[in-house]
């Protein structure tokens, strides 16, 4: 079993490579540890390769259509919040992390999303 | 006691943004698991802001150097070999995580390292 977790990540906020690459870091350190006590088998599945792929949506629309359907999939997701230190207003959400799960069934939450 | 995770990262491998970003993914989530297991009181003091900060090296020497300074100084440190299913040749390192561990403490290591 193929298990990955996906990252999708806002471009409407115009945030630098470094601020981005930090959010896409909260993203994947918050779902792999909700993953790792939820769902032990998904997160042992994960070691090894531990696949990622970060993906873009284009707004706050983008991030809450994840959301909702990995939801609906009972897929466990982790969205970022940034503190607001450099560059964005506190609060503002940057990107969702929906896994590490199988890949078949996040592919059916985030396939249509274009690579960053 | 503030707690940071520093991600220094190559920036002469011409990566894109989204490969760059799996790549500090890996890192944190390698160098957050390693300091859950062997430092717990660190990575409890991290949980909240999880702050995260992504340097550059402009080359493999720089990823030693930062390596080297930090086993010299005992701080706990991961490195990410990519897979090199895309952009990459198998085995190529992109970047190492330092901490997460007490800000001051890794400052010694990565303080001079600019902003990605």
């Amino acid at each position: 079993m193929e298990v990955k977790q996906v990252i999708a990540v806002r471009t409407d906020l115009g945030m630098g490579r470094g601020k981005l690459a930090a959010q896409v870091g909260h993203a994947c350190v918050m779902g792999a540890e909700r993953v790792r006590l939820s769902r032990p088998e998904w997160y042992e599945g994960w070691q090894g390769l531990q696949m990622k792929v970060v993906v873009r949506v284009d707004g706050m629309d983008g991030i809450d259509d994840v959301r909702r359907r990995a939801a609906d999939a009972n897929l466990p997701w982790s969205q970022v919040a940034d503190a607001g230190r450099t560059q964005l207003e506190p609060g503002t959400v940057t990107c969702i992390s929906v896994g590490p799960a199988p890949s078949d069934l996040v592919d059916g939450v985030t396939g249509d999303l274009r690579l960053l």
